[in-house]
């Protein structure tokens, strides 16, 4: 199963929608299940170095069906996977990025989030990724 | 000036309406004037190839303020400007991508669209540039 | 649907076969559906330059769905699609990739084929293509 | 002396067994003496992430002919190699990369590992490596 152009609209703009209720202005982006670009929206005066960090947040999320945020907490100086952020071209080993599953249970693409704190990116990350179980 | 979110979307949605009324799966990107991703979606079952192709063909539009099918008439061998395509991490020099224009005539973004023939590309990308106009 | 390992592999062996019986040098790849490497393997004495040229094959006829030779005859110079070869990181747009298909003929992954001449290696991928329909 | 590609394929399937037997989803590469890709597999359902991880930690264990974690015990910050990773188009510096040895000690190839624990990634290694001397 992959996640549809459709779906992949609406988690952008639950997204969005989210980020800009709380003020705050991120990149956001969402891969498919292969972890290939499927959507993306930079909001208006976000930052430009985000647009990268958002993508490679969704394809990290993919990459290893993980919350971004709990891959860091194995990648720091002696932990089991140092230093992984250099392999795939880039990874995103901080909060923002998630997998994003259908009604049942499976996997079926990624979000990331960049922009805010990393606290706002992923409840604005986690707001997206619900949003196509609705 | 900048093309803003919103009418990102406008250009976005406005070509994948054309793309489905002529049962073509084209991916779709949109850069702002600073030549950087701006919003994009990809159809379901469109080729992944053109993921790249459609950001590269909206980046050359922009680089260049050109439609990148004329583009590739300078490019070919023995034309004033051969191979330029290995500039810039990779241009796109066939149709499909389009600055896009503010009513002023000010260019503020450009939209780059794959998948199709290279005359429907360019129709889904006239379309999704004019939209904002409206 | 997804090539399966299994699958893969077989592919693999039956193009290696093949290859073995006509004494060509080939490196071999299999990608899946979302064109990302799934099986590869390097005959001994076959070209070092090949590992890169059969996984690129085998990714760009999964990219736009298409034997990689047809690809070609339309981005010579003067081509409508001149020079796409720049995108993706790299495209071959030459004979020894193909689209792997399943029983009811939906794609569902590509092998590369690269070493031999350019009849050898389409002829070698045809039959692992087909292979995994047996 | 280098790796054969049956002696790659026995390795790929010995580590592919014993991944199985112990229910872990992992991609294997092989290497040879060259550091070059010789055999590649990815388990059905195995992180996408860890294509590029076990290419590279496989390569890592023959650019050092080292077990890729000692390696990473070096490379720490205060290391006396710190941030080594980042050359060579980046390593990988924890366990699930080994040399792989002929029955003289002579070091052929590399293996290496991704998509369990790292003490899983090690195990199943281990295994592939020391098949080819049966």
């Amino acid at each position: 199963n992959d996640i549809t152009d459709n779906e992949a609209f609406k988690a952008l703009l639950a997204a969005k929608k989210s980020a800009e209720e709380n003020n705050v202005l991120v990149n956001i982006a969402v891969v498919d299940a292969g972890a290939n670009l499927k959507a993306f929206i930079r909001m208006d005066e976000s930052y430009l170095g985000s647009i990268d960090v958002a993508i490679k947040k969704a394809k990290t999320a993919r990459y290893f069906n993980i919350d971004t945020g709990e891959l860091g907490e194995l990648t720091q100086p002696g932990g089991i996977i140092y230093n992984i952020e250099l392999s795939n071209n880039g990874l995103v080993s901080f909060p923002g990025g998630l997998p994003i599953k259908n009604k049942e249970g499976k996997i079926i693409g990624a979000i990331g989030v960049s922009g805010g704190t990393i606290e706002q990116d992923r409840a604005i990350a986690t707001i997206g990724a619900k949003s196509i179980l609705n």
